[in-house]
């Protein structure tokens, strides 16, 4: 007899249902920590780069590539242009997580995801950023995102299974950030 | 007389008092949206495109570049690690943009940034995302950042700078996210 993985979505469910049996028996086996090292280039132009993390009781040894990323500003925010702003990058990660968790879930529950695409806008006023209006927040007042499906589940379903997502939940609940400027 | 551009740690303080002043008069100019569109490749794996967005009283149309980022996962979380993952992104847009928070109103108060950068850390429990135990979030139990700058000023004003950052606002305050899944 020939088995074959059971993989639904992209996502290898024979070994999401392990990797789930070896938290419950090992729970430390869930901590995880991710990491990037960032620095200034000039302006508002920043790189970083991502490789460690610790995840599943050690440290990951399978990750042989350095991810390098850059943030940057346009013009009319006195930038160069070289690359994304930081809020555009939050909806970056923002999509792909909603959208990574939706079909992670999904998988686990036996529903077909054959396609998904996304649209997300983020509002804000530069009067936060500027220190115009102590009133006016300096992030987003809100995001939106459109994310079309296709699916045999209902909408409400799939809404339900993306909002496992972790960065949904970083951006719509407080997440404590400890800052510690060292002098050099 | 040879007048010279006011750049203080590559920002054009010039532009930026300029830009003050603008939004002083015009208070809709301060009015930003920021957009990205996201599409599912497999599993836990999505790219990104980002360009246009709405700014100081119009479309941008300085913008030449479409800006493509990818999000995947680890062996560990059942992905081919093809780029990082969204909340190492985070981490990414996070560091970045509390450094350029902190370089822009250090020039807007004549303080000489000469080197910055930083290590940042984010501690999940997968608990949450599994949906094991609903008292454990999904996102990050929290973040830290270790911001090491060269500059004559006090570490406490450099954090009070870099508090300006859109995104730590984001990430530590909550932001409404209306998600509208559209059935295809």
């Amino acid at each position: 007899m020939i088995t074959t993985a059971n993989v639904k979505n992209g996502v290898n469910v024979d070994q999401l249902v392990e990797t789930i049996g070896h938290i419950q028996e090992q729970p430390e086996l869930a901590k995880f920590e991710f990491r990037a090292k960032n620095n200034w280039i000039n302006g508002g132009h920043c790189v970083s780069s991502i490789k460690s993390f610790y995840g599943a009781g050690q440290e990951d040894t399978t990750r042989e590539e350095t991810f390098t990323m850059e943030c940057s500003h346009p013009q009319v925010l006195l930038g160069e242009d070289e690359a994304a702003t930081p809020p555009e990058v939050v909806l970056h990660a923002l999509s792909s997580c909603l959208t990574g968790a939706m079909v992670y879930h999904a998988a686990a529950n036996g529903i077909d995801i054959e396609g998904a695409e996304s649209t997300i806008k983020g509002n804000a006023d530069l009067h936060g950023f500027l220190g115009l209006d102590p009133e006016v927040r300096t992030g987003f007042n809100g995001v939106t995102i459109q994310l079309k499906v296709k699916s045999d589940a209902s909408a409400e379903q799939l809404e339900n299974l993306a909002k496992f997502s972790p960065v949904f939940d970083m951006i719509s609940n407080p997440t404590p950030v400890n800052i510690e400027i060292v002098k050099q």
